[in-house]
């Protein structure tokens, strides 16, 4: 950490600085320099409280030189994470994977019938969401408890995995009953009761980038999953927040590989909430595996003009099997290839 | 609600956009314009889930008419919202409320000390956080219940009221046994769970604008703790995301015209969070009551150098006497002034 | 264009509304609803000075329905316009072009040497800043006209296009003495009296969008360039201003799809100004053409480290070659193919 | 400047970042720390072309710890600089300075009528655009030199100053003939031959901050003024692009006293376009104020449900007269007090 002083800060300025510091327990080092001198802080360990040098007299800024995170990046951890699921899926590693299905889980019909038309096409994790974070109190809010007994009994149909969200720290005992991967929303990025259960709870967890935070922020938030002991974390780009209304959010997928060399999680990428419109999923999908993802989280619905939520933003069956043609080819050009049940039955029997 | 309509959209597509909206149980008036036709929606009672016309051939855009919040809104109730406290205090009617007090609650010592300092300038609502939603999961934590024991001494030492943040619905019990106001942080202004039990507890609430919250998510986070039937909530705005990294957050204090033009519920601003630094809190709180707040949070430690956490942004005791002379002013020119001891204790006698 | 109106709005706030239209010279057509009355403005013709109805009495907002953009839409012109350049280089078809050099021009053999690698790996435009707009007034601002002749000689030596940008007015002439292509750089995307004068030109122009110019702006700063007469047009997504300083901008790659559906016009991707690291820059490229993009434009400098500008986002010549590999893959995945020497002289010789 | 290294960068990675900053003509430095070594660059003059040192093998990160501005920064002046116009009014000093009239001149009755107006309610600024720059190509423009000798015939039949825009270098010469402030729009902050011909002009300059400019930036962009010989420089806050749409930007009052921290240049705030309602024009210029700001610039128009633009962010005259009364008495809780003709004839007599 840097303590930079201000032009002509005055020597008692500069001493109180170099005291503050060693009162916190670390070494100080002023540097001198043409146009003002700073003070190094030596020893940094992640817990500095850079707030109390910021207010000292004659103090200009306090840069963060070393990062705040430990377990997450890459320094900690040089070879990718992969997380494998009971399937025998597998999240990080050269493949890519595909999670897919609707926003909501609506009915058995709807469910274990799109968890079929979805298998076939090669896909291995179903997503759905049962418990619903609606930002207007009147919106339908999901099934509950029964939207998870759904999503088994379409896991049995079919051998998917399956992946949703927990709202709360409550939920996520019951979530983690019925699902393969804890998903952790958007908006819950920085809920910190929720994310200790979440990495008490012995799952994978899925965490969204919040619509406004940094990717230290996101990793931050990762660290207090794998502080609690759980390293099985995938990490998802799914849009922020931007000032065009043309989209419902701005995909940032330069995020994909600025993760990739901070972390070594796997992080994939979300293009149904992180444009909100159908027209815009399958570019965007096929550019998120161009630019690194280890896989993609697709909204698919039977009948999206009949879903009961974001239908706007999900792929019809056929609009998505034509997705998955094209990311294969995609895939190549980096050397990888897309993860479909065949090659989990691999992984299982090895 | 209008659904406009590409141009030359077929006949046919608009005549689906009409079947779907009455399937959706309301009436629907196409309106053909010189470039294109909309399709009007008539009668939308704030349910309407507008993805399912947005993804329908043909259209262009669909644009709420109507908000989507109700009893939040000015033209549910016209009169302005009166929060009014055990010890006399109100927020929201022609007085401007001040809210002071350190970050977080550190010792016995520090709290009660600051509660009779700040109670001597006239300050009748202490803040202070027993647990702190910090960004690294090896930054302090508050003291939890400890803190809220606490914050309950320096309540009866002063008679001051308590304003402290619940962080998870399991928080919310034991916050409301010791509080006067339950805080709702910024990071959880779309924690629904939350905010459904905060809307249960019969404490009046103080909501924080989320870090990249419109108005209206703003409005609608308010609306379920309305919708369950708690109407005591003061809204807080505390400083958006932004660009530019010379501040820690951009204080939008235009949000508080338009809140007061579209809600009854009192707002006041946070300019030690808006900010980051402590030069700049004092000119931003005269800047918000300028611009018409119905209050002030401020934080002021006794030793800004010693906090352990947000030194960088609190007042020293002295700084906060200069400011609240300086408001006094100001209130002046709007024709309101500044809530005191005094003024409390006639609201309590009447 | 519809006004809405306040709820309980008075019928002399509707009326006046009406007489307003009506004085503008459109027709009004009021449309009740459930909760509140709607004006409809009837034969817009894209001139309407909405700001004076938004300050009539009882008005809520107003909200266009028809855009404001003629010229550049796909409802003036559905097929895809396409721009061809003198040596056959075609942008806008089905074909991806690439443009790549140096940020700016340093000296004939830096220029007509990179100019010679890049021709090779099948490159048809080179790009080469003479004049530089730089942040700071002290910073290498670029050879001038020298560089326009340099980049000429890089030309005859290669039979590649040059495209370089014009800052005023005066310039545009010069320029499109020396250029293929005249560049309107991202700062001066809503630079008027340099809009028109290169819509004047008679040379195609590549407009950069503005650092938080919205999609709208963009086609209306396009649309300043078709109202000169000249519609050899080109749209460069570099990245947007976002709050997160891990990247110099954000790359709004969405914004590829949406501008395709919105105009007829070719877009571009400059993922070496968008990203501002060399780390990314190539993932980002793939992800471009992958989402839809007509072509790239990247910074290759022979030798990085010793740039006079921008040198920590120029791709190496070897990691160009690279990346020239990774996409002809992806090309095929979206039915595209790279443009190249050999496609540019069958262009010519038909 | 600071080079900080990746953890386990090479010595010879080490040793390369060490000579190129010796080739660059600093010196280096290197700081081993407990996490990674940073080398630190001594000498900066301003000049370091960082991009350079980014895109070594083994660099983390580089961070600037010394301004890239000189003239502007109170490091080089530490006395506020105070603007003083022909008719004695003073910007910068105790005095609050405003500027005030319509967006646009429109007619002789129309801008001589409202300077009357404003003159008589103790403004001595008139502001009023006779160029205009608009998004639109389709938008009325400003009656262009006919609308100088109409601010001119204002000014002489009140002996108000005359504030407006040019919006290209060879308009600054016909501006400088009539205004006695040449202002630069946001649009045109990074417009550098416009600004070096606005810093050769001999006329004070008002330059507004651009739609998504830092500080930093904007800092820099009057860097360019100084440059050239101008320190008659006024900064204007007008408010930043951001996500929420209910205001047409984000006012920034933080950046008033941010700035007025680092430089000796006068701030004023145009809350007219920094919120683009009429509504929240008053209560925005009145925190403007009490944030500190030296000056407003305020658009009031005679009629503005007929302005020919911005008719939507217009005060009417009686309005404008009410905050007129407000900033009064808010001046004094800063121990300022509202520039007004008796104030500037004392000037002029001195």
């Amino acid at each position: 950490m840097l303590v930079v002083m201000k032009q002509g800060a005055s020597q008692e300025a500069i001493s109180r600085v170099v005291e503050t510091i060693q009162d916190m327990g670390y070494d100080a080092r002023p540097i001198p320099g043409k146009q003002r001198t700073a003070v190094g802080l030596i020893g940094n360990d992640g817990r500095v409280e850079s707030a109390r040098l910021e207010g000292l007299d004659g103090v200009l800024e306090v840069i963060a030189v070393s990062h705040p995170y430990k377990q997450v990046s890459r320094e900690w951890k040089a070879e990718d994470t992969v997380v494998t699921l009971a399937n025998g899926t597998r999240i990080g590693g050269s493949e890519i994977t595909i999670m897919a299905g609707p926003c909501a889980v609506e009915s058995e019909d709807q469910i274990v019938g799109i968890a079929r038309t979805l298998s076939e096409m090669g896909v291995t994790i179903l997503r759905g969401g049962a418990f619903k974070p609606r930002t207007s109190p009147y919106s339908f809010q999901g099934l509950g408890e029964e939207g998870l007994v759904l999503l088994a009994r379409a896991r049995e149909a079919t051998g998917m995995a399956v992946v949703t969200e927990a709202l709360d720290p409550e939920g996520v005992e019951l979530v983690a009953e019925y699902a393969d991967i804890l998903q952790i929303g958007a908006r819950n990025m920085q809920n910190y009761p929720l994310l200790r259960k979440a990495g008490r709870s012995g799952k994978p967890v899925l965490l969204k980038r919040g619509m406004s935070a940094t990717i230290k922020e996101l990793l931050l938030a990762a660290e207090y999953l794998l502080a609690e002991g759980n390293d099985q974390v995938i990490l998802c780009e799914r849009g922020v927040r931007s000032f065009d209304t043309h989209t419902r959010n701005l995909l940032d997928l330069t995020a994909i590989p600025v993760v990739k060399s901070l972390s070594h999680l796997p992080i994939i990428a979300d293009p149904s909430h992180g444009t909100g419109l159908r027209a815009k999923v399958t570019p965007m999908a096929r550019a998120a595996v161009a630019a690194g993802a280890d896989g993609l989280m697709v909204e698919v619905h039977p009948d999206p003009g009949r879903a009961l939520s974001d239908g706007a933003q999900s792929l019809y069956p056929e609009q998505f099997r034509e997705l998955m043609t094209q990311i294969r080819v995609i895939a190549q050009a980096l050397d990888r290839r897309v993860g479909s049940p065949r090659t989990v039955e691999k992984a299982l029997s090895s």
